[in-house]
C-alpha cells in the first residue's frame, strides 16, 4: 500500500511532532515561511508521489494565515502528485459562522470547506466540530472526532464524588450526557432567558447541583465570559465545587483574566489549539489529542473504521 | 438595467472612497471587522439583491486578511442574491508565485484564482498582474487594465528633456516600452549577469543612458533591491539623474530605507497600495487610479468596452 507521511504547517507543531513519534514515523520535512511581504512561501522537501499524505493544522488564531498555509500546502501537495491528502484540522475555525443568524450573513463555516476542498484535500479529519451540520458542507468524507474520552479519563482518574456534569447551554447537552455516562454522574443544564429587552440575562439552573461537584463542559471556550457566569450561578446555587474543561481552548480578549478570577478550581483543555506561556494559568490542565489523532491516521491510512475511537 | 453598488473591505477603504466619488455615489454599507478571536466578521448594511456589485479589495500586506475579508464579503453577497459580483484588486497578491520555479513549488497564484471564483465572483478588474498568463488561471472575465497611461501623463507634464526609458529586466520590456511610446524617448534595458556561480551580479546596460535622463519602470518594488541597484549602475554610466515609477509599492523589508539612500531622485507609484505615513519619503510621488478604476467600473456596468482606458 502507499507510505505514509505526515506534514505540519505553524499552526500546532508540536502537536504535530508528538502525532509522529505515536505513531512512530518521522515529519515530513518542508518549509513554511513567509517572503518579505508577507506572502506564505512553502517548499516541501521530499518526494510526496503516490503518498498517502497527513496535513497537521488547526484554523486558530490567527486563523487566515494559519487557512491560507494550508491551502498553499495542499496546492504544493497536490502539484507534486502526493496520492491521496487528508487534513487534519485539530481546531476548524470559522465554524461558529455556520448559518445567517441574520439577514446578509456570510456562512464562512461553508466558505472555508469549499475553499479547503478546492484546493486539493480529499478528506478532513477534526475534532468536535461546533455544529455536526458543518461535516454536510463537505462533499469529501469528514472523520470527526470527539474530546469527551481524553477529558473523561481525566476526570475518572481524579476519582471525584458527587459529581454533576454541567452543559452551559441547551446546545450542549448532548456532550454533557456524553461526559456524565462515562463518569456515571447526572446532568444539569443552564438555562439562560433575558426576561425582558435590554434585561440582564438570568441564569436558571435546571437539575441539582447543591452540594456537588460541578464539572462544566463546551466545545469551545472562546472570551470565557458563558463559563465563567456558568461557575458564579452554580456556586449560588450551592455547588461544592466547580471544575470546568474543553475541548478547543480559544482564549481570546478577557478570556484569561476571566478564569483566573472566576470560581473555576480547575480548567482542563486539550491541545487542539496550542496555549502560549503567558496564557497558561496554575489552574490550567492541558491534555494531549496527539494519541487520538495519531490512532485515526493509523485507522485511515489502513483503511479501518474509527468507531473505536469513540469509546 | 440593474442598479450599481460599490463596497469595500479594509486593505484600501481611501481609494474605494475616491472611486465612488468619481463615479458620483456613495459607497455601500458594510461593516468589516474581526471577532474577539480575530475572526473575519462581515456585515452588509444595505440589499444587494439584483443589483451590479463591485467590491474593491488589494490583497497586498497582510496579504492572508486581505484575502479572507474579499472571500468572505463575496460568500455575503452572493447569500444575499446579489446580481453580478465583480472583484475589483487594484492589486492581485501572490501573483509572484505564478509557476512552479522549483519542484513541487506551489502555485498560489492560481490557488487565489481558484478561491476567488469559488467564493463567488462573476468579474475580476484589475491592473498590472505581474504576469499576463494570471488572467487565464481563471474561468471567470478578467479585465486587466495597466498603469502606464498614469505614469505617462505625469511625466509628460513634468516636461523633461533627454529622457530614456530604463527595464530593470528583460521581462519588463513591454511595459517600458509602452511608457517610452508615450514620452517619445528611447527605451534601455538592464542586462543582469552572473559570470559564474557564486559571483556577484553584474550590471550591463543596453541601450545610451549617458547624459541622460533615466525613468526605470517596474510593476512591483517590492525590497526594492533590482530598482536601487539599477540606479547606481545607471548614475555608474554617466546619466545625469534617475527617475523610478511603478504601479504597485509593495515596499517590504528593506525598501524605504533603500530608495532613501539610492541615486533616485524622485519614486512615483499608484495608490493601488496604500503607503502609511512611514512609508512616505519626500521623494515619493503617489498618483491615484481612482478615476483608471471608476471608468472601468462604469464601463463594465454598461457593457461598454474598456479600450478607451488603454489610451
Ligand atoms: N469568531 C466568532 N466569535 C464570536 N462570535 C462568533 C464568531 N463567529 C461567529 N460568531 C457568532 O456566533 C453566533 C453563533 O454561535 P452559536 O449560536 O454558539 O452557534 C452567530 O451569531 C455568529 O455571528
Ligand atoms: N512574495 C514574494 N516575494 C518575493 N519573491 C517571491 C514572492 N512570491 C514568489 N516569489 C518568487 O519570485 C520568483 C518569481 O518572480 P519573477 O521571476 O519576477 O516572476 C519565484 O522564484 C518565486 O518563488
Amino acid at each position: 500500500s502507499a507510505p505514509l507521511k505526515i506534514f505540519t504547517c505553524n499552526s500546532n507543531p508540536e502537536l504535530a511532532k508528538k502525532i509522529c513519534q505515536h505513531i512512530g514515523i518521522p515529519l515530513g520535512n518542508s518549509h513554511v515561511g513567509k517572503f518579505s511581504d508577507g506572502e506564505i512561501q512553502i517548499r516541501l522537501e521530499e518526494t510526496v508521489r503516490g503518498v498517502d499524505v497527513y496535513v497537521i493544522q488547526s484554523t486558530c488564531d490567527p486563523v487566515n494565515q494559519h487557512l491560507m498555509e494550508l491551502l498553499v500546502m495542499v496546492d504544493a501537495l497536490r502539484r507534486a502528485s502526493a496520492g491521496v491528502i487528508n487534513v487534519v484540522l485539530p481546531y476548524y475555525g470559522y465554524a461558529r459562522q455556520d448559518r445567517k443568524a441574520q439577514a446578509r450573513d456570510p456562512v464562512t463555516a461553508k466558505l472555508v470547506a469549499n475553499l479547503i476542498t478546492t484546493a486539493g484535500a480529499d478528506r478532513v479529519i477534526t475534532i468536535d466540530l461546533h455544529a455536526p451540520q458543518i461535516q454536510g458542507f463537505f462533499d469529501i468524507p469528514v472523520d470527526q472526532l470527539i474530546g469527551v474520552p481524553i477529558l473523561a479519563r481525566y476526570f475518572q482518574e481524579k476519582q471525584l464524588d458527587q459529581i454533576v456534569v454541567v452543559s452551559p447551554d441547551h446546545g450542549g447537552v448532548i456532550r454533557a450526557r456524553r461526559l456524565a455516562e462515562r463518569l456515571g454522574a447526572p446532568i444539569a443544564i443552564i438555562d439562560k432567558r433575558r426576561p425582558a429587552p435590554n434585561v440582564a440575562e438570568v441564569m436558571n439552573i435546571v437539575g441539582e447541583v447543591k452540594g456537588r461537584r460541578c464539572i462544566i463542559i463546551d466545545d469551545i471556550i472562546d472570551t470565557a465570559g458563558t463559563i465563567t457566569l456558568a461557575a458564579n450561578a452554580l456556586m449560588e446555587q450551592g455547588a461544592q465545587e466547580v471544575y470546568a474543561c474543553c475541548t478547543h481552548p480559544v482564549f481570546s480578549g478577557p478570556a484569561i483574566e476571566r478564569i483566573e478570577n472566576s470560581n473555576i478550581v480547575e480548567m482542563v483543555v486539550t491541545d487542539t489549539i496550542p496555549l502560549p506561556p503567558e496564557k497558561m494559568l496554575d489552574k490550567m490542565k492541558v491534555l494531549t489529542v496527539a494519541p487520538l489523532l495519531g490512532e485515526a491516521i493509523v485507522c485511515v491510512h489502513e483503511q479501518q473504521s474509527v468507531s473505536k475511537l469513540f469509546d
